[in-house]
């Protein structure tokens, strides 16, 4: 089933117009929300960011939160107890296309979830990444359907057999990764990129650090270098999809020693004592 | 008539998936064609861009250069004599959602006309105008899909009862408008910013250049501030569909006399002779 404007339908009675904004355009948002056996973690932090991110472009959509969250949790149960994910966008709707807002068009829904193991191998053994231009907008805090230049990075890592690109701005500032936020570890203290327009606000992300304050692991959030990234101690992505996974290797250099290293290791472990709280602590229909 | 995958098809034959990676990440490039009487006008630069498009972002199509060109002969042929415009869109097609490209897909193609009459008052009286940070990514020579901080810009445009946004990098260059180029006039000469990542390469503006050589009116391609923009003596923008519309108001503020200046109306009169010639000169079939 697929959750299509409000309602839980087959796939056949889903129509995209090619009058969507979402198709013109990108003119719309997402959010990926993880399902571990069938629970939908950190749902809360998502609706915010999806409210966050509707907010910043302007679209509303006919539908209260509450009502919104009842909808999820429906198409939740229609997929059962399985890990996955829960993909949900708006777009602005359908109008004929001209750059400016439609004076009225209604917003449209698609929502799914699918089947998606935890990538166990990623987050044991490390993912090997390479570093690209960030070309992107200067709104990545809001996560919109303009993701073209994501996809050609991540095309770009693909191609070098490695699992994701580091984005680093021409002014040498490392941002993140093309569908991911990255952290690093320098003499046991871990550095991000603060939140702002030139990344994502990661879930996943808040999560670490939520983590990294309960095991008093000092957490710092400022930009750095290249040369800090290729000079970490550690090095590791967050996502909703990869948790967090280590970096063992940039451009095909080792990070650290390369292999995951003790801080990551620690962090991996208390996330899945968040996840194993959630199942432990959830009822069947949170 | 709709020319939907290399066919002409009707309106209810188009079905978009919501898998079309145009939908999730506005993986795709466009064109939009200007036709005059039932004639394109400056179809083959229209068709050069558009293949250097799909180049840049890696989108192969299974149509030769001259088959795609037969297409839309036969989709404006279904058009008949009118003015109007002629939009074509190509996604890197269907797959499951992962950011990168799919091992195999087919790129989805979208093509149709609309009437369009020529924007007669733009182009007599001028157009107001407001300045905007450009936030756009750095491969806007790219006529992608991506097209969601340009529509924010023309809204922000239309709120304020303006026709257009100039668009203006944070470290003060001035780019071009949210769907238009921009070029200014100052003692007589003017000026445009070079063509390259930070701009479209703008087919009426290669149109206008080509005029001002021949009227031998100086034409320099060479980045300007938003306080040369303001000290122009003239400014206009120029576009597929406005042609080259005199900017008589920028903020508020009036450009040069505020009103259309005369290098503005000399290109004016030579574009509308091309157009003319086009008409003239043309076969009924070309």
């Amino acid at each position: 089933m697929l959750l299509w404007n409000g309602k839980l339908v087959n796939e056949e009675d889903v129509r995209v117009s090619y009058h969507d904004r979402g198709y013109y355009f990108g003119d719309g948002i997402y959010e990926v929300f993880r399902i571990y056996q069938g629970h939908l973690f950190e749902k809360e932090a998502h609706l915010d960011r999806l409210y966050n991110s509707l907010a910043e472009i302007k679209i509303r959509i006919p539908w209260s939160r509450e009502e919104l969250s009842d909808q999820l949790d429906q198409l939740r149960d229609t997929f059962g107890e399985q890990d996955g994910m829960l993909y949900l966008q708006f777009t602005r709707g359908e109008a004929k296309r001209a750059h400016a807002f439609p004076a009225s068009s209604t917003a449209v829904m698609l929502g799914y979830c699918e089947p998606l193991a935890r990538p166990v191998d990623a987050i044991e053994n490390g993912i090997a990444t390479i570093t690209c231009e960030d070309v992107r907008w200067l709104r990545c805090n809001i996560k919109s359907l303009n993701l073209l230049p994501n996809t050609l990075a991540k095309q770009e890592a693909a191609e070098a057999g490695a699992t994701e690109a580091i984005l680093i701005r021409t002014d040498n500032t490392v941002t993140e990764g093309s569908s991911s936020n990255l952290l690093i570890v320098k003499n046991g203290t871990i550095y991000t990129h603060p939140d702002g327009p030139l990344i994502l606000s990661g879930i996943t992300k808040k999560v670490i650090e939520r983590i990294a304050s309960e095991l008093q692991i000092p957490y710092v959030q400022r930009s750095f270098t290249r040369e800090e990234l290729m000079a970490a101690d550690e090095a590791m992505i967050t996502s909703t999809t990869m948790e967090a996974a280590p970096v063992i290797t940039i451009d095909g250099q080792p990070v650290g020693t390369g292999t995951p290293g003790p801080v990551t290791r620690r962090l991996q472990e208390a996330y899945l004592q968040q996840v194993h709280a959630l199942l432990a602590g959830a009822s069947p229909a949170s």
